[in-house]
């Protein structure tokens, strides 16, 4: 097998496992049905991926890297850290339109992470390295005037708290708000409470 | 049956359910199985409960009598909403101690209910309630003076948000921090955003 074409094979995966993940659930889901949807063997499966697990962690982290990307975008703007927390902000609506399908299998797969200490680990992993790249930036809006002095480490955890509680709610009652934009509009009530004041 | 053994014999089935729910999941959870925990027959158990989900409802709505019955404490208070909402953000670490090994269980109802219209609507209402009862909370301290000029529905939202994410990091990560002590001090970061400056 040539590489792009078993780079094909392997998006061919992700894709099905989605679809399925999606429709009946990440529990309900075996490897069977994802090979039957992906119309490829289980030896081409597992060719590609261990496990099922490594196919929600694998679509996880693509997701990631993408909000990454307009994150570090951002990060190295050179703004103060006001303005550079609120283009952070402008990322929420987007973040919506992917999750939107996926809140299902999140929602089971942290289940099942509760009770197997090895998927925990995965799953706990991104919220804290969001909680540290927020602490870091938090420290240098302290430094450099623009935030009060605060527990920086705390800040970040309740800024990483509220985006994913907003998407939780988002995700469980999609009717009732613009909640991309809530998201952004409650990110700056909350800069706002860390914000100094001219005195 | 006389009255109080009926109750009895409901809180030993809650209790069961509750065992159970936490140690082996809501999904793998059976009827039998709640039936042989609590020591009843099939019999009383539907006497009881129509379904395992009611059961699911009633221990969800029991925990959240406990929490209204303190935020009902701080609503009446009579006093100005910042040091109302402070009250009541009070209550955030005794949250973290009912809820510790509950959280599997939510996550595997949200799921269902993703897929299911009729458990959806059960578990949107108690955050649509909360949404409702903070924007009329917000509302009167725009009213009084106390709060800036703001989108109350928007507001409460996040403020909802914020417990909500806050709760489900604090469970899926319990060691990197005291969750119950950051819900409240993020409460209070949120609360000095919209707060109104003396000018």
């Amino acid at each position: 097998m040539n590489q792009s074409r078993s780079e094909t094979t392997r998006q061919k995966i992700l894709q099905a496992a989605l679809d399925c993940f999606s429709r009946h659930g990440y529990d309900a889901t075996g490897v069977a049905e994802i090979c039957q949807a992906a119309n490829i063997s289980k030896g081409a499966f597992y060719h590609h991926f261990p496990s099922k697990q490594a196919i929600f962690v694998d679509l996880l982290e693509s997701w990631l890297a993408t909000l990454d990307l307009a994150f570090n975008q951002a990060l190295n703007s050179g703004k103060p850290v006001p303005e550079t927390l609120t283009e952070m902000a402008q990322v929420a609506p987007s973040v919506y339109q992917v999750a939107g399908g996926w809140l299902p299998m999140f929602l089971e797969f942290w289940a099942q992470s509760m009770r197997d200490p090895l998927i925990g680990a995965k799953v706990i992993a991104p919220y804290r390295r969001y909680q540290r790249m927020f602490a870091d930036l938090l420290e240098r809006g302290v430094a450099e005037g623009s935030l009060e002095t605060i527990d920086t480490n705390m800040a970040a955890r309740g800024l990483v708290g509220l985006a994913v509680g907003m998407l939780l709610q988002g995700l469980l009652d999609p009717q009732s708000a613009d909640w991309g934009n809530e998201l952004q509009q409650s990110i700056y009530i909350y800069l706002e409470g860390i914000r100094r004041r001219k005195t």
